[in-house]
């Protein structure tokens, strides 16, 4: 997660934008390719992420012959579910062996898709993968970590939005009344303005604010006449003084809406139908060792891990979704300036911590959903469904940057004890009721080795990505960490991955 | 639906609670009965909705005989889900078959819980009903009926709050810059809050508004360096004259937030458990003819619907949750006070029209939540599940008060046909995929006749609810009607019937 994301990308964007149009790429299909059949034509993806798959499908779909290869014993790369039984393997570390009970998981990866992501839906949709409502945000939920006594220092997210609200509203108010805006606004708009704050702020009668009940209940309604008192409100001073007050505007990132949506099961339900549509299915397990020309083609070397024999595979392209610092150290025949490229990105980090625990939080009325507590953990994230059951999978700790940075440099033991107090100050009491810790920290997992890339981050240069989308010869890249959307979302995986697959049909110049 | 509804609360509360002081009622338990069995003790409940099972489920609890007559064929009440094959009744038409294909439903009653809503919760937990997410804002859905071509006038909700907060921010971030609020907040505010207000309001570096990604995208980011383009900003006129402007507080209210929640499989589930969970099943089919003072207890008189017979029930207390207007009808031995309490009070009026359909909304972005149309339909209110499918149930039109009472006075093919055409204006060309109407007109369903009291409308008097809820020698009244939730809420019929079933476990005095 990233809240300040829309203005990244925004930065982002403009480098990528100057870096590509110097580039003077082709203009990239959005979705179909090309229609006629390839036959004869042999691909080899690599990579069985969500973005090689979509390639594998849209190249199969036009009838090239695909070989995909994925060096890990699993599809869907970061679209990772673990449940119980599962192993996790880390570059540092031993491995953890989740210990969830049946029938719970945890999405280690992304977690959310967005309702107008139409690239993932509309894969969903025709593989009959079904879908459910993913809670990002709910009002009933703390901003503030809790750091004082039983909780203190918390407050719900629906007090500090509408007391802000309230106290902007009437200070606007304020302005008008002393004409400071006649300027600005004509008479009858300034007349209408002020009607409306009183509703918007939900204003006293002499147009001040005093607390709403929208800012939550400190009395429920009753059996006959037990009358809801609202809370009382916080002061602008206070509301400006919280550290996490940027929560308030999470939601509106169109990337990040109060309801969001999931695959029912798991974010790994996607990739898993995905490659079990194929014709040809997914070589897992296959460790990529060179990637060569030959002639016009190209040439790729892996190892089977299971069996550590060495295998070649020949076609006329290779689509190449390989994270770049694994990439920068495999034998390549790419170009000095691919060569380059790829070398001169550094990765971001993330890391997420999860435990298993009665759902506790439902005694605090709430249903799914982010508390924002700050700190290197971050968030605490609630499961969005399964509700009153006897157990649960809670998402304790989200970090990502600096913060997985710091918490990673830890012994594993110590970052799930900092995951488990920051839950414990947020819900005084519950820390002990986690179970089960699962921690994936994503610069250290094998065949991944970070989340993602920022771009905009000092040191990278969006360039890389302009020349990656270039192409080298026979060699095309793909991925989500090449698209505008910057490597957070699946979308920009897929949105890049059927790029990839309708430039490997275009006739070679 | 009452976009209105904390506000009338407001005015409510205070009338009930002006009426209650001089009743000097009895101080109430809040769920809880008390413990200890009575056993003898003999209680009639009267109605099995969610209020009459809830007292009946504590005096059985509490290890009282209980008698529960329900005079339709079927529990619930007011909490309605219809289904493929159902017949629906009203009182002064001809009878519905609903057309629903087989797994498909609607709540034609009451569709949300709120997340604070703890008795309701709590028998859910007890019971093991499943709960899910239900969707009951989305920014993605539509403000503005869409009256022009091609949908025109309609807007996403995202875009009305977030052009709205933008152009509220830079308004106040001038005022501020002017110095007209010095006098009003030191300098260190003033300074926080003009930094904050730049992210508040996604202003640009001038501190204007000029749009916002928040606001919706004209262009999505792309596969490679096609970057997000946000949607022209309205101005604040434009916002100012939207007569649906409400909309963009709808979900502040707490009884109204983005994410509530429903039992899995229809808000029948909830009373279905309730009722097989009783020691005695309710009688169904039981019309209550009369309810009569039998030396220190009740009789109570009633017909059996199926086999036409007059049967008689004797307790020693009666739990009344009869609507009010059946009840004024019904001959019975209340007191003068009790009969004129009863005999002055109106119901309000409600109305929902569904449709199965294809859910093609999905194309528009669209996963549950509320679009608002205005007009007498009021809204089209989309489904929380079952994504993707091929057949969904649409709620095209939920009306209530006045504009309940304009459309029902149509012929129903007429209020339909207004419902389809709403549906088509916002969608444009997809009036004809509705198929299978079903309307429900509360004000005409037999053994409700109304869907709540507005207690804060003229001709109603608050306090004849204190008089019901003081009770009447034997006679004891419960159900939402009666409590401070003002009859819109499960959660007040549960409430007031706890309390009911708490009076009649106490000794008469």
């Amino acid at each position: 997660m990233d809240r300040s994301f829309a203005f990244d990308r925004r930065r982002l964007l403009t480098a990528l934008g100057g870096a590509v149009a110097a580039a003077a790429l082709p203009a990239t299909a959005r979705g179909a390719v090309p229609g006629g059949a390839k036959a004869g034509l042999r691909v080899v993806v690599i990579g069985a992420g969500i973005a090689g798959l979509a390639a594998a499908r849209d190249l199969e779909k036009a009838g090239v012959e695909v070989v995909l290869l994925e060096a890990n014993d699993r599809v869907g790369g970061r679209a990772w579910t673990v449940r119980g039984g599962d192993r996790i393997s880390h570059l540092d570390q031993d491995d953890q062996t989740v210990g969830f009970s049946p029938g719970l998981y945890l999405n280690v990866g992304p977690a959310r898709i967005p309702s107008h992501h139409d690239q993932y839906l509309g894969l969903a949709r025709e593989l009959g993968v079904p879908l459910e409502v993913l809670v990002n945000s709910s009002r009933s939920n703390f901003v503030g970590g809790g750091a004082g006594p039983g909780g203190a220092g918390r407050v719900r997210l629906r007090q500090v939005g509408n007391d802000l609200r309230g106290h902007l509203a009437a200070l606007l108010e304020t302005a008008l009344r002393k004409g400071t805006l006649d300027q600005e606004l004509s008479a009858p708009v300034r007349e209408k303005l002020v009607a409306f704050l009183k509703s918007y702020g939900d204003l006293a009668d002499d147009l001040s604010y005093r607390g709403s009940q929208r800012a939550g209940l400190a009395q429920v309604p009753g059996a006959t006449i037990e009358q809801a008192i609202a809370v009382p409100p916080l002061t602008l001073d206070e509301l400006l003084a919280n550290p996490e007050l940027a929560a308030v505007l999470f939601d509106e990132n169109i990337l990040m809406q109060p309801t969001m949506l999931q695959p029912v099961g798991g974010m790994d339900r996607l990739p898993v139908a995905l490659a079990a549509a194929l014709r040809s299915p997914p070589r897992l397990n296959a460790e990529v060792r060179e990637i060569r020309r030959q002639g016009a083609g190209v040439r790729v070397v892996y190892r089977d891990r299971k069996t550590g024999l060495g295998q070649a595979v020949e076609a006329d392209r290779a689509i190449i979704t390989t994270p770049l610092p694994i990439l920068a150290r495999t034998p390549n025949d790419f170009s000095r300036a691919t060569k380059a490229a790829i070398a001169g990105v550094r990765y971001s980090d993330s890391l997420k911590i999860g435990f298993e625990s009665t759902p506790f939080w439902e005694a605090e009325q709430i249903y799914g959903g982010i508390s924002f507590v700050g700190g290197d953990t971050n968030l605490v994230w609630y499961p969005s469904g399964n509700f009153q059951a006897k157990r649960a999978v809670l998402l304790a700790a989200y970090s990502s940057r600096e913060s997985a940075q710091r918490l990673s440099t830890r012994p594993r033991a110590e970052q799930i004890a900092i995951a488990r107090a920051a839950v414990d100050r947020l819900h005084p009491g519950h820390g002990s009721d986690l179970s089960a810790p699962v921690l994936v920290h994503w610069g250290k997992v094998p065949f991944a080795e970070g989340p993602w890339i920022e771009w905009a981050d000092p040191g990278n240069d969006a360039r890389a990505a302009a020349t990656l989308n270039a192409g080298d010869g026979p060699f095309l890249f793909a991925g989500s960490h090449l698209s505008a959307y910057s490597g957070h979302w699946q979308e920009g995986g897929i949105l890049s991955a059927r790029r990839a697959a309708a430039l490997a049909l275009q006739p070679r110049t």
